[in-house]
């Protein structure tokens, strides 16, 4: 496996220079393009890491599977009366399908789901911010995470898509705390700093049928833990997550950062990172490391 | 298995009653909606069968999946110069996101994009309708298969949504072939008659890396073949595709007529049919009895 | 008058170079671009002309207030269970609002619109295009007047959005005759040949509350052209009507033949004719003649 | 003429009860349904009151009027580079159309486009709001009027809608000021409280070439004049601006107050009122009043 991941970084070093890197605000814009790294976790307790793979980078949108297993866990299904859990078929971030669905959003990994999913949280936590920090510590078994203060800033001061999405729910009657306060929790879930290894070992229990593999906490039922999957399967990569489906076949979340988390379930979860971006915010080299391992090793879940 | 089955029908039977059977049509209209069948087909040869599993019923959609097969056997890869393989997140004969996106549809299981794939077949067969009836003949081993005269007359009689879509499509440059020709022929492939246990035929190369259990021929690549399922686990229940993967956790594809054929990959092929649709146009006892077939014996893929 | 409308023309001849002669059927794509004339009539029978004016072009969606006119002639307020009377701040070929407004154009003058009357109008005369061409010929006093039948039967070969359109209302309920026929009949109004003389006679009796000024023919009550005007002036030039209203301040209608009538009601009718169009489809000199003209002897009605 | 009035409100008095009160907000939502008043004033001097007609109430989106009055006269043409001058074809407050056409409004009489036309004042006006009454009390030659502040607090705490326009709009770089301190603004101006009388006035310039009849003073040049009226003729009245010219034949803008105000260039202003609105938001009563005004005594400009 070490082998196979060094060989796959090799492989797909060559397209670093055909994406971007994300640019929307400042402090994301100067993170290096020529980064890539890999991670493999498999649930008997190996760990492979290859290149930058312990570099730690913004998680971004990956957060949104955090602070959706928090609800989970405390509202169940619940949630399920205030957004969706169908593919969008639009940008993550448009706000025309809110409108005509009448400010229930298609499903939680795009930013007008994963407010409505924040806005649940901030129901339930004193410190929705620190709470979900904490969950992600204890997930990924590294207790020094942190977000980058800088970023989360950075991102509120750039907040105006969200906050217009965000109200646009509240107008629809679908957002019940007030929105700035959501909105910065948001950010700092967004904001937090993490690297290959620690996101597959966070990851690892929906690879497990929800129980983590090196703590032994059971984090999801099983079964949630298949529908955790399968949200991420239809929703997990912006836009192109048919595409991903088509040429990976696995369950994975993506994010601006450039991190991608994917899940073999029942055997392994993986992480891979390099920050340029396509048109759909995805990680080029990350994308095409996944579907390399994936045709290598037949990991596809179909 | 087979008690299994048994045990499941009875469960789902009271449901009966809750759906509509699909009425656009007086010629489907008129079916019987009290009607429950399903068939269950392994990789190793053994065929389960309960209910009216062995009445054959109006295929509709699921023959979007025969269409798309023969379309990758002699075009491959260069169909998505034609169309796309993203989900919708919009009603499947929505014309707005055609407009969008500009005549490109998104996948091949909404009726815009299984209209190009017939467009892409007609100019490859001479008699598209027979082709097609003939490859589901071979894949089922049912040589008496044939499609329903007056259904498909009906059907073009109704066809007006389709033919917009067509047209549209052709003023974009996206339809090559005759708009009414081509309607005629994706009619007759909707009103092909099918079992439950013809369809579990049917579909079982795509339990089985393509090649059919029953009389071994490689209908697809392995790789086809896990294409085809992460097509239809993202896009095969109309706009219900997430919910069928948060519920069920297989690849599947439904028709109005009522039938749903799901893929258990390395395992199974399952059909279950009754003929009551809920508003997303998918069998409403059918959906019930794969949510449960799939929780008792763990077969998401998820 | 004579020599204003020369200055005028003079004044505007420059601007011919920076718009786009039609192309999307080649009969209209090889009209020469550098032609430009201008017709004024009075309510007391003066007639002036400049330019090109007697020279005969494709009168396109000009046709749309004939066959509106045709339609409240027979069926009175009654037309408007089948459309509407509201700008429709969408490009005139979209069929975005089309179905999003269940099959129910927003005005007589956008495509959809104009096929819905056509629709109506096929339902009452035994043959709509000659009804119309006769129409036409009566109000200008032309008994000349014809179709040109090249340019009839090319947009009919490229008739895909408009078939679409046609399709689309037909799948709510709100097209009743054959959609083949009526575009026929609607290619034909549109493939009309008139002059800048013609069409200002023609329209005269919009100037004149219902009475044409050298004929003596009702043509509609008072009412009925105010209402005509007020349709003309809130969405006659495409997705253009604001800016007309307020550059210009006068009900009009433009055709992509590069004509466009005005009215002044109480005195003048006039028509320009150029033939390179600006992004909305409307004749680049034309507006700019009209402009002119609308200032200098403040004519807005504004 | 006084006779005219008071028969119309006679007539069309019977027609309350049929609409509905705006509801969005308590404060208004209290105000009583059976009021009724109307106001014409003439170029000459006269003025005309009948019902109603010097009982003040929320002026609402008649501020618009005032408000890019105000923007023109300290920026000209250079506004339209911010926003546009079509119909919109949508409801007043849909961001659908805003997205697509990526932050820049249609028009100054949807709420987007009227708070760019505020974001415009708020960096030109050390105090927009105080600004604006100031204006509007010059204009009426009301030096009492008062915003209601009650209301505008009320519409500022059910601020999601608009606030969701702002933002939008800020993300696509069109908007730059604080979003808070310009709905404030925005809702102070929808509050200010005016009778019948006070609006005729105050839009009397519009009916005599920018120059207010009572004051003398030059508000707008005569082509200002011009450009204004034909933006309310095309869009003053929400999605109804089509039916308005079509029954009414005036340009006029209207209020969910239930204030309707139109202008007869060269002639008279007239403004009605009553609370109760039709399902576009514009006054049932007032409608009515004015189609009859305009019927009896031929004041269309069509």
């Amino acid at each position: 496996m070490q082998q196979l991941l060094d060989e796959i970084l090799d492989e797909v070093r060559p397209l670093i220079g055909q994406g971007k890197v994300a640019s929307y605000i400042p402090a994301l814009a100067g993170v290096p393009a020529n980064q890539l790294g890999i991670a493999v976790y498999s649930n008997e307790g190996q760990l492979y890491c290859a290149g930058d793979g312990r570099t730690p980078f913004s998680i971004q949108s990956i957060s949104k599977v955090f602070s959706l297993v928090q609800a989970i866990q405390h509202s169940g299904e619940d949630i399920w009366q205030r957004l969706g859990h169908e593919p969008s078929g639009q940008p993550f971030n448009s706000l025309v399908q809110l409108e005509f669905e009448r400010g229930v959003p298609r499903n939680p990994f795009i930013n007008a789901g994963a407010l409505v999913i924040c806005d649940i949280n901030q129901s339930r936590f004193a410190a929705p911010a620190l709470s979900m920090r904490d969950f992600a510590r204890r997930l990924s078994g590294n207790h020094y995470l942190v977000a980058d203060e800088v970023v989360a800033r950075s991102e509120y001061q750039h907040r105006a898509r969200n906050a217009a999405a965000a109200y646009l729910m509240q107008s629809f009657g679908n957002f019940h705390n007030d929105v700035e306060a959501v909105l910065r929790s948001y950010f700092h879930h967004c904001a937090l700093r993490m690297n290959c290894v620690d996101l597959a070992l966070a990851f690892s229990f929906l690879a497990n049928d929800g129980v983590s593999p090196h703590s032994g906490e059971t984090v999801l039922s099983a079964r949630q833990t298949k529908q955790v999957n399968a949200l991420m399967a239809t929703s997990g990569l912006y836009d192109e997550a048919g595409n991903f489906a088509y040429r990976v076949g696995l369950p994975g979340k993506s994010g601006v950062g450039g991190g991608i988390v994917a899940v073999v379930p029942g055997r392994f979860t993986v992480c891979v990172w390099s920050p340029e971006l396509n048109e759909s915010g995805n990680s080029v080299a990350g994308m095409a490391a996944l579907e390399k391992l994936s045709e290598r090793i037949d990991w596809s879940i179909f």
